[in-house]
């Protein structure tokens, strides 16, 4: 397997395509940073676009919803756009046009196919669990079979797209580094709370390792 | 104009329908309280999905780019859907099927339409500065001709679309509260450092008021 995805004609369609960047461990990096994302999909030759949780299994990103959402069933077997993105500050330059984000971004395309074996699907919500808390799934109580049955589970070979990365301080043109105009960066980031108990735990349950060491 | 958005096909099409909300002041703070956005659009057929930034103006929503954006060109004039999305935290629940986020979202359908004349653009664009750092435009080197002739600023009507929020703790089922299993809730925000002025700076230029009370 290449180091890099293939620059294609959709990945060309970039805004800020000198920003692209195809290096798979970049990819990778960023899908394993956030799992939020936003899927895009067609139904009538019309745009929707559905946010959603991603995980990562080597080099293939996997969503899950109900086996009855239009938005899942019309993603299978279909083309799809999967989008990361993470917002690292804002950038705020001597002019209105040099206003700029930090952020971390990428995008996917490809057609999204449907994990078909029973035992497969199954493993992979277990997988989806721990991928965001190490162990937990062992310790819940069991799937129920008519629930893995209403549960539709995507996947996405990471084979086609790039990811945009913009980070550092304004970049202003020359003559306006001479004005008397505050410049500079608002970092932003996402940060993990205290963890909130269900008041319904039964007394002497522990809070685990994976929720007092959970970090994004 | 109605306090609430009309259901439509498109709308009825998102999953867990049950929490649609179609009220407008609702759609309109979770705009409000996140620029950043997906938007999909169509290229012969297939979906594509870019990050970028949105602002408020009444009842329409607004991003911007190149003119040379295949993405605005490709969104000008065409269906779209933009998504903002807002991850409020992680919910742990007793079994793996009830794991869910807290979150709160925005889909909207619609056609987006290029702000054509050049002085209403110019307005715009001063106004998305002046929504994130009140009065901040004013302050900033005046935009040259060119770089506004270089930027397309698209709209989009708040007109269809809907909110979707869930909030508190795990919902279990009724039997699996006798589990000893720790489920909770692991809040997520975003948060904004400390400003990092521009080594740049003019010596003497202060911080001004709408970088050191910034808040997302």
């Amino acid at each position: 397997m290449s180091d890099t995805l293939p620059v294609t004609e959709r990945t060309r369609l970039r805004r800020s395509h000198e920003r692209g960047c195809f290096d798979r461990e970049a990819i990778y990096a960023i899908l394993d940073a956030q799992p939020m994302c936003s899927v895009g999909y067609v139904i009538d030759g019309k745009p929707f676009v559905t946010p959603t949780l991603q995980w990562r299994e080597g080099n293939h990103v996997y969503w899950h919803g109900s086996s009855a959402s239009r938005a899942l069933r019309h993603s299978r077997d279909a083309d799809v756009c999967l989008s990361v993105a993470i917002l690292d500050g804002f950038v705020l330059a001597r002019s209105g046009m040099h206003h700029s984000v930090n952020s971390r971004s990428v995008t996917l395309y490809g057609r999204a196919f449907k994990v078909e074996d029973p035992a497969e699907k199954h493993a992979k919500l277990g997988r989806f669990v721990d991928t965001l808390f190490p162990g937990r799934y062992g310790t819940l109580r069991p799937d129920h079979a008519q629930d893995l049955k209403a549960t539709m589970v995507l996947g996405l070979e990471i084979a086609e797209g790039s990811a945009k990365t913009r980070s550092g301080g304004p970049k202003d043109e020359d003559a306006d580094y001479e004005l008397p105009i505050w410049a500079g960066v608002l970092p932003v980031r996402s940060v993990v709370g205290a963890p909130e108990p269900d008041p319904r735990n039964l007394s002497g349950v522990e809070m685990p390792a994976h929720v007092r060491g959970f970090r994004l």
